[in-house]
């Protein structure tokens, strides 16, 4: 994997940042819920909502890498391309096995 | 929903601890991949496994939940076992749908 | 895995197989679209849709498991209870994960 | 929603129409789980199975629609690049909450 001066999602780099400092939050605030010896119910809701916060944030990385590096990538052609694609198809069969 | 004094994951409590700091750790990981520009697909990548790991710790809690909590309700019967099954069903379904 | 005269489902068996003949309808609608050279995004909105009726059937069926299966066994106790708790915990793995 | 004589997929249409022949197997195998009382985490287990293959159908369409429709779209540019890119992330957020 290559580290790139710009990554795609520059431009969204502040939103991602926010979202991750939010989500930090919530596993700060289960913690506490925890050491609070709050009920299971409660607490697996409070996981779901992290759980789908996490994915909204791999949606925003993905959209930009696919807007800006992938793009980059097929409009330069060749192997790149072909190399970037498989790349990106890796990723989002992890996303929708995870 | 009810306070429990002592909630299903009682004896699972250190573990579920340990592995929410470590989950925030994975996550204070990804901002500081974000402010070094890393590269998208490696960030992806690390969102995948703290999405897995959360719902590992939603797997356990669940479980605990499940053989303390709920079997105990089942166990006296009545409409708190009716309750709390329809509670469990729904905390299911948020997790496979999330 | 036992073979019971009476599963889990066996009140919501015209409901279960109701909604598998619907998927069933699904996935040949899938196998049409295909032939008729319908656009990717068109199809793959139908396999979300086709994947999201799966898992509520799943959904049904832990409903149902839980509600009868692992409630008597609970409520017989021992070794049993525990083996049908270790067992409906791992579906609810599979589901979560799959 | 665009009709395209050559959708992205071509080259692996046969392919993808047997991996939905083999998934309505699965569905009508459900079916006949159902018919004979099969235990209930049995059936869910099948049930995990064909959601699995289900997804595995929609990975290899977004592929062939990302490597096809899309970079020929991004390759062309312009407002029908921006549209076949949020098309894209529109599909894939469906598939990764679903």
């Amino acid at each position: 994997m290559v580290e790139h001066a710009h990554p795609g999602y520059s431009a969204k780099k502040a939103l991602v940042q926010k979202r991750l400092r939010r989500i930090e939050g919530q596993i700060r605030g289960l913690q506490r819920m925890v050491d609070d010896d709050r009920y299971c119910i409660d607490i697996l809701e409070q996981v779901a909502a992290a759980t789908r916060a996490l994915q909204s944030v791999a949606l925003v990385l993905l959209d930009e890498h696919m807007a800006h590096c992938l793009s980059d990538a097929v409009r330069n052609g060749g192997d790149e391309a072909t190399a970037k694609l498989t790349e990106a198809s890796a990723a989002i069969a992890r996303l929708v096995r995870s």
